[in-house]
């Protein structure tokens, strides 16, 4: 089987997996939002990364369905309480769970989710259970911390580099590191290979948001699916911005602080004026480069690999490099 | 040892524990309305049924603290998220986490405090591990359905009997159970303990929560923390009312309504009043033959256990004897 073919499968298989589970029936304001935000679709990359590591070490991923089900899950109650706490009003286009229903069922409804994800780690066997909670939870708690961070960034003037980097780190790039590091844990990979491919997860997982950062500015508006320059519209704090503010000096400062500070604007001369400052300043390649850096120090980790089964190993990178290469 | 100083020290000794016990530093925002909830005291109910039942089969109960302080942390997890949705000001008398910091903190602070309480499950013999976080996701998952449901309540003209009872079942009951079934799971205990024990707290904790919904009402102001009356005040659907609007005919159905119905009232006329229909009714007598009714259930329960050490059985018949005769 190609790897394209093979990683077709996996997620016609993941999707049925996950669609057939029942979440619950009773009461229904507790359960109907969890099989409505589940079924809002996305890429379900984090389980197929466990899958794909799975299947490296020589197993077969259709006896991991579950516990890469608990990381979709997981995302997803990441996102429905993210979403009440941005008050963001849609989700891959429909409307979030706090507008559909209310902000209380959201946090219940995420609450139980949470508790689901742990009950779809259970058939983990015995030896290995241990193990799968405390990376597990840790992971989690991580991904909490940096959505805190987060939040608090928002009220800050400006934020480091290193700072950002840390927080991107802890909101979304460990939890693909857990993904790899618990489909390598459950095949019994080695204790160094664990520690490597979860590595590669994460650095590529910084790399991604750093990705995210630049096509919300650079990318193709027909081929994108929000309006390009958003995150300039609403001063998101994203790499591009906080790197101009560390590097604007005079009147280029002046500038950028002058956009920065209006409340009413032409959406498309802000933008322009934004992207003419980072233009100046050289923020695109020099967040490109950073992007680079972090998708190598992830490859370089692949490296030493024990792996077993070449096929998934080449689906894994397939995934990746699609994943690098994406125009939205 | 005499049963009341066995209560006492294990008591000390938890609280060391669990004040001992660093939720975590960073961000501050996350951690700080955790040690925050988690030093607001309590009387620590669950986890020290939870080593109860372990030294009852005769272990030593300072071996599983941590399990024991996971339910106090699952326990002030969902105090902190049902504030948030009750729009709840105070807690113990103190600022809740939403108004002291805000929504989203209460939130965030919330669902780490989760992850914790699996993390503090961990210390579990590896044969056990599996089956104390299927029973814990179980009861975690019922306690969610259960402030869903109270939540649905709100909201409905009048609830029936039954539908009250697998409310509060839900809501408090399955908690006081899981922590007796915890600590007999934990020291090993036959299947058949295990339920009984279960089953007996869940018998009582549906004949606490009776027991709260009485004091709401005949409790003495001298001795109660909060207002006497506060429920009939608010019209909480406690089992007194629902059982009132159940029974009540012609005139007293008229009146009853009529207090429900207004907007602007005298407290204190509105409590009297609503006592005097109680009071025509005999409501006060039914749901103490009721309550007292899920107490001898609980209590028989008892009788077939096979017990170790009787100072520990003798100390939790007095902890359980002590909270039903409480007056606040």
């Amino acid at each position: 089987m190609t790897e394209k073919n093979l990683v077709h499968e996996l997620l016609t298989k993941l999707e049925e997996h996950i669609s057939g589970h029942s979440f619950g029936d009773s009461p229904a304001e507790l359960y109907d939002p969890i099989t409505y935000i589940m079924g809002l679709g996305g890429k379900r990359i984090r389980p197929l990364l466990s899958l794909l590591a799975y299947g490296m070490y020589g197993k077969n991923p259709t006896e991991i369905f579950s516990q890469a089900a608990a990381l979709e899950v997981f995302h997803n109650f990441t996102l429905m309480h993210d979403d009440i706490m941005d008050q963001a009003p849609l989700r891959r286009g429909k409307p979030t769970v706090h507008e559909k229903w209310n902000a209380n069922i959201a946090i219940l409804s995420g609450d139980v989710m949470l508790v689901r994800a742990y009950d779809l780690l259970l058939p983990t066997p015995t030896a290995l259970l241990h193990e799968v909670i405390r990376v597990f939870n840790k992971t989690a708690a991580e991904v909490c911390e940096g959505q805190q961070l987060d939040m608090n960034f928002e009220g800050y003037e400006t934020v480091a580099e290193e700072d950002y980097i840390h927080m991107i780190r802890l909101k979304t790039a460990v939890l693909l590191g857990l993904a790899l590091q618990l489909g390598a844990l459950l095949a019994g990979a080695s204790k160094e290979d664990v520690q490597r491919i979860y590595d590669f997860g994460v650095n590529i997982g910084v790399g991604f948001q750093l990705q995210d950062d630049l096509l919300d500015v650079y990318a193709d508006q027909a081929k994108f699916g929000k309006q390009v320059g958003g995150d300039i519209i609403s001063n998101k704090k994203t790499f591009l911005l906080l790197k101009a503010l560390e590097l604007a000096k005079g009147k280029e400062k002046e500038e950028l602080q002058h956009w920065l500070g209006l409340s009413q604007f032409d959406k498309g001369e802000k933008v322009a004026a934004v992207k003419g400052i980072y233009e100046q300043l050289g923020i695109r390649s020099l967040t490109e480069k950073k992007m680079q850096s972090y998708f190598e120090k992830g490859f370089q980790q692949l490296e030493a690999l024990q792996i077993k089964n070449q096929t998934y190993y080449a689906a894994l990178l397939g995934v990746t490099q699609e994943l690098m290469h994406r125009e939205k």
